[in-house]
C-alpha cells in the first residue's frame, strides 16, 4: 500500500494541479485513505478536519477535549500537524489563519456537513469555495496493489456467506430472520463488521433497495440477497445473488432471469482500460431493453467500491470517465417487476492491464435454497 | 406532539419570516422532526431531499429506485407530494424546478453533505444560498409536552442502568467489558438501542471524549461514565455520572469531586426562563476556576438534546440565547487532571416556568462500586 505520506504529497499536488490553493476535508473515507483515520472518528458537532496547503505542512484541527483520542493516530511520521481548539473559539477562524492572505480557492470535502462549509465560506470570503471530490477521486478511484487485495480477500468472505445461503436463508424464516443471520455469517467469514443486508424476497424483490422485513420466505419464492461487509483494512464487499426459494420458480422467471444473466456476463465482459464506465452500464441496458424489460432496469449498472461502499467511478450513463487499471466497481444489472419479484446480480470487478478480474466467484445462475 | 402537518406548516412559516423563499432539507433529524422519517432513511450517495416552498405544497425528491420505501411513511395525510429522480437523471435541475424562476434564497440543511449543496447552489445561480439550521433550530429547541415525556422516560430509562453500575462496572473488567455490559443494559432497561459508551478509567477518565479502552479498572479507580441511548420515538438520553471502583479514592480526588459537585449544583440552579445559555456555564466555569481548577474544565457545559444527542441550545461562552420553556440541555461541567484522573457529572433538564426539572434523578455523590 502506498506509504500515507505519498498518498498526502500526492493530494497535495493533485490540488495545485487543479488550481487550489488548500483541501480541508473532514473525517470520513479520504481521511481515512490520507491519514488512516478510522472513518468513525468523527466529532459530533464540532469541526475536525486536515488543512492541506501548497507551502506549509499538512495540519490537523481538532476540538481540545478530542485532542488526546488524536495521539495514537500517528500523525508526526506523517509531518501532520496538529492544533486544536477550545469550545467558545472559532475554529473557521483558525482553519483561515493557517492559509496565506492571498488565498483564492480552496476545496472541501464532499461529506462536509454544509453548516462547517458554509461558516469556512463565511470567513473566507475572498476565496471561491469548490468541491474537493474530484481532486481525491483521482487518488482513491486508482487502487495500489494493496488495496486490490483487501478487496479481493473482501471479496472471497462474501462468497464464502453466499456459499452459505441454503443453511442460512430456509422457507420459513421471515427476512429479518434471515438478514441477523447473514449479519453473523457475514463476520465470521472473515469480515470486521457487517455493512448491508437486503434480503427481498417475493413481491419484495421488485424494490431495489428493500432491506427487510417481517415477510416470511415461501417456498417458490424468488429472492434477491444482496449482501455487503468491511474488512480489517477497511474494504468493503458487495455482491448479490438471486435464488430461489426451494421448489420450481414460474416459467416466467426461468425466462426474465435468462436475460438478466447475459446482461451481467456481457456488461462485464465489455470491462477493459479504454472504454468509458458509461458504455458498461450501455452493454447491460441494450440487452435488457432488447428483450423488453428495460423499464424495469431502473438503476445504474455499477458503482465503484474501496473504503466506500458507493464511490467513484459509477457506472452510469453520462459518466465518460475512461476506465483504467485499478479501477473497481460493481457490474448489477437488475430486473424489478413491481408487486411480483426482482432479480439482481452483483460482482465487484477490478479493471486490469487488458480487461478486468471478478473478484466475486460465485455461480450466477438462480440458485435453489431447498 | 404537535401533528408532523403544524410542525411543516410551522417551518414554513418561519422560513418565510427569515426571508427564505425555499428550505431544501436531507434526511437526518430535521426530516425525523417534520415528517416522522426515520433519521436513517439515508440515500447513500443520491439525493433525497424535501423542498418547502411559498406557494406551494411541500415535494420530497427521492431516487427512483427507493421511492418504494417511502410508501409506508404516511407522506399523503401531510399533503407531501413525492417526485422522482432515475440514474442518469439530474436530481438538482429536479430541485430547482420545483422552485419560482425568482427564487432568490434557498436554505439547505445544516448536515446537508457539501456536495449536493454546492450541487444545489450551481443550479441556482441566482439565489443566495443560506443555512437552514436557524430556522430548524427556533421549532426543535423548544419541545412540546409530548417530547419532554418522551426525553424524560430516556432519563429515566438511563438512570435505571446508574443504579445497576455496582453489578455491570466491577474492578477487574476492561473498559470494553463494561462497556458491552452497559451498552446491553441500557436497552434491557427500555432504549431503543445504545447510543454512545464512554468508560473513562483512572487516567483514562481525563480525556472528556474517551470511549473505551481495554484497560482493567482498578480498585481504587476514579471512573467516569458517561452514556446514552435512544428510545422508541427518537429522543435521546444523556447522562454522567463518575464512580469510585472500591477503596477509597486518593485525599485529592475528595476534595475536587466536591469543587465539581457545587459547579453542577449551582449551574442548574441557574436555570430559568429569562436568563442566557451562556450564563450557565459562566455559573459553572465561575466556581470551578474560583477553585483554582478552571485550566480542567476543557469543555462547554452543556449542549441541547432531542432528536439529536447534541443539538441546540449550546450552553458554552458567546451564547447569548435566552432560555425559555421547553428547552431541554445537558449540565455536565468537568475537571480532568491530565494523565491521572477526570470526573464529570451530567444531567438532562428541561426549562420549566419557573426553573428547570431535571430528567436525571441519581446521586450526584462519587459512588463506590465495591
Amino acid at each position: 500500500m502506498l506509504a500515507l505520506a505519498e498518498r498526502l504529497r500526492r493530494a497535495a499536488a493533485a490540488a495545485e494541479a487543479a488550481g487550489l490553493d488548500a483541501l480541508v476535508l473532514t473525517p470520513g473515507a479520504d481521511l481515512q485513505y490520507l491519514l488512516g483515520l478510522p472513518p468513525d472518528h468523527s466529532s459530533f458537532e464540532r469541526l475536525t478536519c486536515l488543512v492541506l496547503r501548497g507551502g506549509g505542512d499538512p495540519v490537523l484541527v481538532v476540538p481540545r477535549l478530542e485532542r488526546p483520542g488524536f495521539a495514537g493516530v500517528g500523525l508526526d511520521p506523517l509531518g501532520v500537524e496538529v492544533a486544536d481548539w477550545a469550545d467558545g473559539e472559532d475554529p473557521y477562524e483558525q482553519v483561515r489563519s493557517l492559509l496565506p492572505a492571498s488565498l483564492r480557492s480552496v476545496a472541501v470535502a464532499d461529506t462536509m456537513p454544509a453548516v462547517h462549509a458554509h461558516r469556512l465560506g463565511d470567513a473566507m470570503p475572498g476565496a471561491r469555495q469548490r468541491l474537493a471530490g474530484p481532486v481525491l477521486r483521482e487518488l482513491r478511484m486508482r487502487k495500489d496493489a494493496a488495496e486490490i487485495d483487501a478487496l479481493r480477500r473482501a471479496g472471497q468472505a462474501i462468497d464464502r456467506v453466499h456459499a452459505r445461503m441454503a443453511e442460512l436463508a430456509k422457507p420459513g424464516r421471515t427476512e429479518a430472520e434471515v438478514g441477523a443471520a447473514v449479519a453473523a455469517a457475514i463476520v465470521e467469514e472473515g469480515h470486521s463488521r457487517p455493512a448491508f443486508t437486503i434480503i427481498g424476497s417475493g413481491p419484495n424483490g421488485a424494490s431495489p433497495h428493500h432491506e427487510m422485513s417481517q415477510r416470511v420466505i415461501e417456498p417458490g419464492d424468488v429472492v434477491v440477497v444482496d449482501i455487503g461487509g468491511v474488512v480489517a483494512e477497511g474494504y468493503y464487499s458487495d455482491s448479490t445473488r438471486t435464488y430461489c426459494a426451494g421448489g420450481e420458480p414460474a416459467g416466467e422467471v426461468a425466462e426474465v432471469y435468462a436475460v438478466l444473466q447475459e446482461a451481467q456476463r456481457a456488461a462485464v465482459a465489455a470491462v477493459r482500460p479504454g472504454v468509458t464506465a458509461q458504455s458498461v452500464d450501455a452493454t447491460a441496458r441494450a440487452i435488457i431493453a432488447g428483450a423488453g424489460f428495460g423499464e424495469f432496469f431502473v438503476h445504474r449498472t455499477g458503482h465503484g467500491i474501496g473504503l466506500e461502499v458507493h464511490e467513484e467511478p459509477y457506472i452510469v450513463a453520462g459518466n465518460e470517465q475512461v476506465l483504467e487499471p485499478g479501477m473497481a466497481f460493481s457490474v448489477e444489472p437488475g430486473i424489478y417487476l413491481p408487486g411480483r419479484w426482482g432479480a439482481r446480480i452483483e460482482d465487484i470487478v477490478v479493471v486490469t492491464a487488458d480487461g478486468c478480474e471478478s473478484l466475486n466467484r460465485r455461480p450466477h445462475e438462480l440458485v435453489s435454497l431447498r
